[in-house]
């Protein structure tokens, strides 16, 4: 599989002008991201594409070619085969699809024969009907948008629409990706294989995986203990309902299990099992930005009464704890605020400083410093009832304490930053500016930042019962 | 309670022209808001603040006064009330704080004395402790940036700080507010009383209401019951858990219950019950936004293949059903595709449309005229693979599509419009700034829209069970 990550030589087959084509989009994103071995496109009817010599067909093309992405439709692929042999080609990325995912019985028998020639002639198969390789350090892509410098989460997505998301949606929040891998119908290179390099790759330290369904159960189950006792692996299961597993079929013509099933295989498996992308997303991004954490004690900072009183709520409910000041805390607070360190409790509700506000920095201090907590969630005070001009000041010096804590790396610690969703009208009105580039500050400064406390605490729960596990 | 939310006359005691009192803050409000009656400024060092003539004293003022603010420390508020009974005032809002809530003898003695004269000169108080009232109809505001136009939502909340987020939050979504009244330690007028006013007042269709605790169970019962039985009621109780409850002591000094005796009660009295404010404004969202809805059958469109699964899984998971598309749907559906009808279910997947994209609009109108779906839920394709160009096409089809779908109200329908959480400096990127451009255009168009699936599919769960339960 090394050949499908860093392959020498790239033959895009199909390769095309036209916009609205894959042969095209395959093309774009070598040069886009700046492939550096050979690119070969194929096609019969062009002396170059895109401002690349072009081939006639794959015979054509001098010497060897390691990797081939096929955007041509099904019935060309066996006749295909033998020209990749010729050409010692390693692997091939069908995106070609309408294969057995339709239940067609003619598509079925199309990709049996597929199957068998590649089997016969030793070529690996990515696919069919799947979007391939994302390889930032290769300069490999299957979409647009996606960051071209890597990082250290690898994926592994039946779907590459979702992989797509995943991987723009959480470069946001500034997670980066050592390699991607939509493996569609999984006809020869499946799941379990993709795994298997993933768990051995350096520089893959976290593997994100999407399954919709299993081919071979037992291999399955193998790959997937060996990775997990290696790194963290946070899979999503699609297809765990009625309906859900009807959509599998038609999606890729997996065959789905029941979610209950699942959720003991994945658990037994040490597998961080989440709902959808979004918790996948929370997981990623605690897992690059925290170090292990060790229990489940959180001290709470920032926010008014109500806002307080929720976290709190939300934190127990999640299966955390929010245990009081203890007593020797009391006597530190008391220092710093003789007026009210009898009445500030955890969480700290800043509506009740009054004049003693400007002494936050060193509560905050105290709280970084305390045994009584394994990690902090910093309510950004987004509920400031102050006038525009005092708001802005209050949430700039909470995301500069939040992340002067994450930078001293004395504590765990996460941010919390306002759940408002404005739209780009929005944007004319200071308090939503602020937001967002407050935001922009925080995931620069490498905080792992949450929209809603009920975010928070839920990811950090499961987080923290991944590191119960794997002590 | 009508002289608190449409006063003749407001006169605030420590007005002030200090940015960092609140005698200055509310004065603001009166005037940014544009409130029409009289404005009496009382501070006894000044012959004017912010431009208004100010009296040394309430006693000071001309004539009666209907609602007065006060923000001065509570060893003045004995004499002030005695002020108040001279000047016929009907309601006084205390913001004043450090009384019962701090959990010291002085103070609730304090807070007692003041109880027993207010009622005694026959005053009614709001507070202490608390933000107070926001009429934008009588232009009235406890903070900054709430919206100056009324709407139909009524909000009732302890907490000053979370009715703040709530409204400026509800705001981005396209909500708007009747009236609001944090009531902080609920002194005089209550919970209950607010209630029942909010029941009867006929700019309310809706209310919204946070508790800490109750001081009156049965009152508070039989209030709540009848306003439930003349509108929809969406409740948090803050409390819920062993810290939240610790929490509440040292926020209201309001005696929390256990959440599981509140659930019941919320139950039997056709509360709706959330837990936090997120999931509060994705109720308000759904209320204003869509009629009843009869049923839990969803049809999905838009997404690839992995989105359909996943959203198929979430909204089964979450009490929901997506049922198969129906023989007479096919033979429609046979009609338009002719390649691929046989192929697609529900959720319909774009990514196997190929050529025939360009017929998406006639599907959708199938599904909007099906008498197999409830109500329908739009996953704009933010998934789409294509270039950047042919993406912003996508998307602004698909969000003009379920503007269509919402305009001519042949079924309800909401929108999902992406989970991605850009910062300030991501708005560079025509993706997310497409995305928040089209977040503002079906804010515009009415249409309810949510971040993810799992957010639309709990909030429509939760929404349907009040409607199966309200026929």
């Amino acid at each position: 599989m090394d050949y499908a990550f860093y392959p020498g030589q790239v033959a895009v087959i199909g390769a095309s002008e036209q916009p609205v084509s894959f042969g095209y989009h395959y093309l774009r994103h070598l040069i886009d991201y700046g492939f550096k071995g050979e690119i070969y496109p194929v096609n019969p009817h062009k002396e170059s594409v895109l401002g690349i010599k072009a081939y006639p067909s794959l015979a054509d093309v001098p010497g060897d070619v390691d990797f081939v992405i096929c955007c041509v439709s099904a019935d060309m692929i066996p006749p295909l085969l033998d020209d990749c042999a010729a050409k010692n080609v390693k692997v091939m990325h069908l995106f070609t699809a309408r294969l057995s995912e339709t239940g067609r019985p003619q598509a079925v028998e199309m990709e049996r024969q597929i199957q068998e020639k590649a089997t016969r002639l030793g070529i690996s198969l990515i696919g069919p009907n799947c979007m391939g390789v994302y390889s930032p350090e290769a300069g490999l892509s299957f979409a647009y948008g996606l960051p071209s410098e890597p990082g250290n989460v690898g994926v592994v997505f039946q779907s590459g629409g979702a992989a797509t998301l995943l991987i723009q949606t959480a470069a946001l929040r500034g997670i980066r990706f050592s390699k991607a891998v939509s493996y569609g119908n999984g006809l020869l290179i499946d799941e379990s294989d993709i795994i298997d390099y993933l768990a051995d790759d350096p520089k893959t330290e976290i593997i994100a995986a999407y399954f919709e369904g299993i081919k071979d159960g037992k291999k399955f189950i193998n790959s997937v203990r060996r990775a997990a006792q290696k790194k963290p692996v946070i899979a999503i299961k699609g297809g765990r309902s009625k309906a859900g597993t009807r959509a599998v079929s038609s999606h890729t013509a997996a065959i789905a299990g029941s979610n209950s099933v699942w959720k003991t295989v994945f658990n037994q498996l040490g597998v961080i099992q989440v709902r959808d992308l979004e918790e996948m997303i929370d997981q990623l991004v605690l897992f690059k930005g925290l170090p292990p954490v060790r229990g489940r004690r959180m001290g709470i900072i920032g926010g008014g009464g109500g806002k307080g009183v929720l976290a709190a709520d939300l934190a127990e409910e999640a299966g955390l704890s929010v245990p009081p000041l203890s007593p020797e805390m009391r006597v530190q607070l008391k220092a710093i605020l003789p007026a009210i360190w009898d009445w500030l409790s955890n969480p700290i509700d800043f509506s009740i400083w009054g004049d003693d506000a400007a002494r936050a920095g060193e509560v905050h201090r105290l709280f970084w410093e305390s045994r009584d907590f394994d990690c902090l969630i910093m309510q950004v005070s987004d509920d400031n009832p102050m006038g525009e001009d005092w708001w802005v000041i209050v949430v700039q010096m909470e995301v500069d304490s939040v992340i002067e804590m994450s930078r001293r790396q004395t504590k765990p610690v996460v941010a919390v930053l306002s759940a408002a969703r404005p739209g780009f009208d929005d944007l004319e009105n200071i308090r939503w500016r602020t937001i967002m580039e407050q935001r922009s500050r925080l995931t620069a400064s490498k905080v792992p930042t949450f929209c809603s406390v009920t975010e928070a605490v839920q990811a950090l729960a499961k987080f923290i019962g991944y590191w119960e596990k794997n002590k």
